[in-house]
């Protein structure tokens, strides 16, 4: 089943539209045709369906005729990443983590950062890719900050979890609370001490993702992937 | 830290090689030097520290000064695999799986598996690789089968558990046991319903990965982020 992405908001209980990208896959590659029954996520927890009323390479027009409303999850999950340097490692935890249901993602400058080459329109798509191929109905906002300081603040009513390979406690005994969570995991070379102290300070715990150590993007995945059981 | 891979046996008490890629990374990278310290895993569960005594493009000897046994990781588990179409993603989802302490990989041709694209010279460098950089010292085997059933066969001791969307059976449900694990995860379209059916015939159990449909590599990542815990 192909989903699109619609931007549509005002008036989708009556039609919605497929615009750039979207109308284009839909138009040339599927071929779509007036008459057509066509399904689209507008982000927003709408999971649409609609009957293809005209037909183009830069829009594709739908009379609505299914609509349903799914709620956000709730609590919601951020997964705070340190920007790593491997920029397709990077794109795949950003991947994996939409797969496995993250509400949001935060990706900071780590004091151990090396590099900072973030595409944000690359990200864009493989968010959206990832929505769709999942069939999630809540498009997740990626931000990116200059420091996990900012981070912290930003996030700072959140029950906040950060991976750490020096503790010993289990990952067991954090169960999943009511409150929105913020997990937190560092880029290679890890948190340094001044952000381990500050997430602390906090009011963040530290978690241990098992015994052997994990690349960034493999301990961003193994956090959500127990989280979210 | 960098830690080598040596294929020595006989006499590693004593001292241990590094040829190939390896001892050309020790020599020219990394520009090591008779009296420099080196450390090592042979793959068989042994941690070797060792003083250079002799080094070229071609071979690095090394006089032992540390020897570590570590008992292979008990119960072991499993992964196996439908062999899927992107290989970029199949090699992602071999490596993760070595990070996260997987014991041995069955790749196996599935009933819905399109290509069978598999490099097994990459996928023996990528297990390699993570194997170091995860500072493990038991070398997982890859090995690839033509259908299910001959990972049945080969397994029919294992304790096994096969991921299915269409299940609303719990992980948590599934605790570990003192067996030996086996798990199964399909291609792009996921299991047939012979395979379903020659599974359970086999004594496995279905389990469900949480409500969202995931990438054939991010069920395989999530299947054993949540059973090495």
């Amino acid at each position: 089943m192909n989903v699109f992405y619609t931007e549509s908001d005002h008036g989708i209980q009556q039609q919605f539209y497929l615009e750039g990208q979207e109308a284009r896959h839909a138009a040339k590659a599927l071929r779509l045709r007036e008459g057509d029954e066509v399904y689209a996520t507008d982000g927003k927890g709408r999971r649409l369906k609609g009957t293809v009323t005209a037909i183009s390479k830069q829009r594709v027009v739908a009379s609505t005729t299914e609509i349903e409303e799914i709620p956000r999850p709730s609590p919601g999950i951020t997964l705070a990443m340190g920007i790593i340097k491997k920029r397709d490692r990077l794109e795949f935890a950003v991947e994996k983590a939409v797969e496995l249901g993250v509400s949001e993602i935060a990706l900071f400058v780590s004091d151990h950062t090396i590099k900072t080459n973030v595409r944000e329109d690359r990200l864009h798509n493989i968010v959206l890719s990832a929505v769709k191929q999942s069939l999630r109905v809540w498009l997740p906002q990626v931000n990116i900050y200059d420091a996990l300081d900012n981070v912290l603040a930003e996030y700072n009513q959140h029950h906040k979890l950060m991976a750490h390979e020096k503790t010993t406690q289990s990952f067991q005994n954090k169960m999943r609370t009511e409150d929105e969570l913020l997990l937190m995991v560092g880029p290679e070379g890890g948190f340094s001490d001044r952000e381990v102290q500050l997430a602390g300070e906090a009011g963040s715990e530290l978690v241990s993702l098992g015994k052997y150590r994990l690349r960034a993007e493999t301990a961003a995945v193994t956090f959500l992937a127990r989280i979210l059981s």
